[in-house]
């Protein structure tokens, strides 16, 4: 049994749950870069719109400055830390300490999620079971591992990962959870909203030159990356009552990853998706009470697509100019910015000389220098 | 002309150099990781002191707590824009704001310093001629260039450079501020001691389990990276009447880049080296005033040298598990206290259960995705 709980998707729920994790969690810190300010306030050059339906015109000039949100800080390197200890510190609320001790949760995920689980069940002193394909890499098996959890393998088909999810759950009694298409998880990710929020307003406070807005600022846009939604859905949870700061998202474009916008652009959910994107965080389509939030145009103001090379590019900036390292999956909001005519222009419109300050959560930093070496062989 | 003023090398120097250049420098963050204090106050491997002194020997147990400080995140991503800023204002006090301007500053350098100093002449509207080889890599040449600086062009060798230099200074009236062997660079280098200093003792009084020590606590070691040594002379300066914190050295062993070590077994400073180690900024013998500093065992304590697979298996670390980029010449002081047994066994014997709290100067993150590709290509 999945045990999805009735909790309302409230600005009031994310601020229960920052208050319920915030003794298990890091406040990561909030950065900026003023070269990539510079950089993003700069037209790009004609030759990057050609191909694109603003080819041939005069490239937008927005005025951009960032405020980096770096969940790569957060323990086991990603936000996914937050929903997972929100879920079993909630599950621990409802069915009391022993019986969720008996029966420990389970989940199938070999990313971020399945050693975010391992780490909060084992810190609460909780069983869990993590389902993972028999094909992942050996790190990733020795590193859930090690963090207390026991893994079971499983074939890499949805269909292979639920029969032995569900055979786990006969076994032990284990509560599912999943890793976004749940509503404590996206709450508990929202929490990375709070902070943000918090965090601006500390900084432009401490050096009014951060913003170019007056005493009172706020965030005008906030970034995240669009996988299942987890995040994005959250975050835009915790600002759906603050009109003044629109929420956007973030996907690749590679063979369809691109689900959300898809989706959006037909008025239907993408049910499914088969990409090897480069953001391998991102590579699965957007959860059903994910998708209420993000196709809720009060919520989410908009959701752009950037390329392979793109994502490349601004992953090279955040890790040779601010020397932070970041996965794939962390920086497409930032490419967006950087390189989504579109939105550059909607920045130029609506902000003018004014700009925008913009938010952009870094998901997270689980790479290894042989990945990033792979990434970058063939480019220059 | 070179002008190496009489100013002392004494804490009093440094303070006073700290409060001229604070307008002009980042103060960069001091960041604490437990895994990498996990790691360092474990035993290595038996079979990682094969071919050693300790080769059948029972590992250290020491018991180490880093406290990192970012010259990384300084501007131009190296600890050499403190000295450069110290050296130019200084210059600008002794000789006139008129002269200076008119005369300009020289130096030869194909590496941070040049950056440094481009940079220093650039925000106090003072002309930079860098002499750099013409084998050079383009994007140096441009990046010295894009913070305003005349690069000329010279061989590769060391009299070839310094007729171009002794041209330049002829033609121009140019007063040369050499990359280390110069009082002022080092004393602001020294700056990065002051700041660490302050900087643990904050994040320690903020959060006691940091250290293992009683209230009052001090650093007890705290390692830089040698190259020609002006940072490290010049925190050793700053610790220089504070015995209870001891500064090491940190070298590659490579081809002999560890003319320090070597020169301070023979009690006589080694004066060419000729190396291509991967730790690309620490190519040069130490410095003669530098010298006089590193071999005075009051102020510096010892120095240790590491292998390239250890710089690189540091390197490593710090960017999958800190995920802070960092160049190889900035690791090398933690590859020391990670894997030189002879260091480890010190801290053991000194410091026993509770172990030693050890600032390591990251030096620098001037590096590229390629180049971290090219390191980790063979590696696994």
């Amino acid at each position: 049994m999945s045990s999805d709980p009735a909790r309302p998707l409230t600005p009031a729920s994310v601020k229960a749950a920052h208050e319920l994790i915030q003794p298990y969690i890091h406040k990561t810190p909030v950065l900026t870069c003023s070269t990539l300010n510079t950089i993003a306030s700069t037209p790009q050059d004609p030759s990057a719109l050609a191909g694109t339906p603003f080819e041939g015109q005069e490239p937008a000039r927005p005025r951009i400055r960032f405020f980096f949100k770096c969940e790569n800080y957060q323990r086991i390197g990603a936000f996914k830390a937050r929903g997972a200890f929100h879920a079993v510190l909630r599950l621990r609320d409802e069915l009391g300490e022993e019986e969720l001790k008996r029966r420990g949760v389970v989940t199938h995920s070999s990313g971020n999620h399945a050693q975010a689980l391992a780490l909060a069940a084992s810190t609460l002193n909780v069983p869990a079971h993590i389902v993972m394909p028999s094909i992942s890499t050996p790190s990733k098996i020795a590193g859930t591992q090690s963090l207390g959890a026991r893994v079971i393998f499983s074939g890499s088909t949805a269909p292979e990962r639920e029969a032995v999810v569900a055979t786990v759950q006969k076994e032990t009694g284990a509560i599912l959870v999943p890793p976004y298409d749940f509503r404590d998880i996206i709450i508990g990710q929202g929490t990375v909203g709070i902070e943000l929020e918090a965090q601006y307003a500390e900084l432009v406070k401490a050096n009014p030159k951060l913003s170019a807005h007056e005493a009172g600022a706020h965030l005008d846009a906030v970034f995240t990356p669009i996988g299942g939604g987890g995040l994005n859905a959250g975050v835009a949870t915790w600002f759906s009552d603050k009109p003044t700061t629109r929420v956007f998202g973030a996907e690749p474009s590679f063979e369809g990853a691109d689900d959300c916008c898809r989706g959006l652009a037909a008025g239907k959910r993408v049910e499914a998706v088969s990409t090897l994107t480069i953001a391998d965080g991102l590579r699965t389509p957007v959860g059903v009470i994910n998708w209420e939030v993000i196709s809720d145009k009060n919520k989410v103001a908009g959701v752009y697509a950037v390329t392979e090379d793109q994502i490349k590019a601004a992953m090279r900036l955040v890790l040779e100019r601010m020397k932070v390292v970041v996965e794939p999956s962390a920086v497409v909001g930032l490419a967006v910015c950087l390189f989504n005519e579109e939105f550059r222009r909607l920045v130029e419109k609506e902000a003018g000389e004014e700009g925008w300050d913009v938010g952009i959560v870094f998901s997270g930093g689980n790479t290894t220098v042989e990945a990033i070496g792979k990434l970058f062989a063939s480019a220059k």
